[in-house]
């Protein structure tokens, strides 16, 4: 937790904050910050600066705010819904590096259980989400959408986002190398482990999309998120 | 596992070789082969080809090996003991990027409680390199050494390591950024949670290291070594 994020809930006053549990015990146990001490926080969506913390109320008093968050990637992030432990890792990561939109998509080869598993729950996401910004010290809250059928998303979404954006797909078949620093929006699709089916591969080309791959080395998506989102827009 | 890997005590006779139990059931379970099928196999540190599955005795008998595995990092690296979790996560992934020199070293910030646990046994060590192969289609396994105390490690090991290779030192504070597409070997050294302390880094410089960083976002360990990788020897 490298930022206490303060979200409009958690305001009593127009300077004073309350803190999560979460974050009492942080600024407490790790980062061992005692009364009066001036720690770093930001608002939600909005920005960074320093307060001065009370342990003994559990709250934090702003001090000043003037850092804008790190800039975002101008990238939509399609992501075929991996299993429930990859999911919390990825959205954590990808949120860390500065994704806003993710889609997690359907596909043939993603197993039905995935979507009844209790990590999909709007808590326990934005949980997930919540640790990613703490983590990069940023402060805009990603948005995630969720396309329970492939077919319409390709169909009917993709198309759309695909008028202003260019569309790359991941996949280690039939693909150029990925482009490395681009300097226009994407999208980015990437396949569940196994990969897309024939038909979902045909579909996205229909669509528009260009298959892209990283080598011959096949990763998993956890590794293959941060070392595609470095590739195209290099953190400088 | 898109990778049946062949240790030489699996040898059964000169085209011949027992599966694990572990193998056996990927294959009959996950990828969904049966008797007679051709699957791809490496042998340990050599060549990969195909071998014909025999399931009734739970082998399976070469038929070729003619492919080399994929091209290996110029890099040594030297990563500040993770916690357990997350070693494991990060020794798979960089095997299956491709490091094959893993050194892991002791820093200020590193839990004593870590050095203890029992996924340092050689047995667990060797299980999470044997996926890396599997997932990336290698056959050359990394060693990976252990450097219990920080200073003889900066002080006697490094200086050596650093008469052949460029010392890039991951570092958010005082650095520049992290080159791209080195044409030269390295030695890329990735701190604890929390980072070096300064002594670390004192020690780190008058070896001969230099300090870089990939931008204002503050990373874990999992995420910062692929974008750091991929990074410093891009895949195409």
């Amino acid at each position: 937790m490298n930022l206490i994020l303060l979200s409009p809930e958690q305001q009593l006053s127009e300077q004073r904050y309350a803190l999560s549990e979460r974050q009492s015990k942080h600024l407490a146990e790790v980062l061992k910050k005692s009364q009066g001490d001036s720690v770093r926080v930001g608002l939600m969506n909005g920005l960074i600066g320093e307060a001065e913390l009370d342990t003994a109320l559990q709250q934090v008093e702003l001090k000043s705010l003037s850092t804008a968050p790190p800039e975002a990637l101008p990238i939509e992030l399609v992501l075929a819904l991996p299993r429930p432990n990859m999911l919390k890792r990825t959205l954590l990561n990808v949120t860390a590096m500065g994704v806003k939109r993710i889609h997690l998509l359907n596909s043939a080869k993603v197993e039905k259980s995935y979507w009844q598993s209790p990590v999909l729950e709007p808590e326990s996401l934005h949980q997930f989400l919540l640790e990613g910004l703490e983590q990069a010290r940023d402060t805009v809250l990603p948005t995630i959408t969720f396309h329970k059928r492939f077919r319409p998303f390709v169909e009917d979404v993709l198309p759309e986002l695909l008028k202003t954006q260019r569309g790359l797909l991941a996949h280690p078949y039939q693909a150029s190398p990925c482009p490395v620093a681009l300097d226009e929006p994407c999208v980015l699709g990437i396949g569940p482990e196994g990969g897309w089916n024939e038909f979902e591969v045909e579909k996205w080309l229909e669509a528009g999309m260009e298959m892209v791959h990283i080598g011959d080395r096949i990763l998993k998506v956890e590794t293959a998120v941060p070392v595609l989102l470095s590739r195209l827009y290099p953190p400088n």
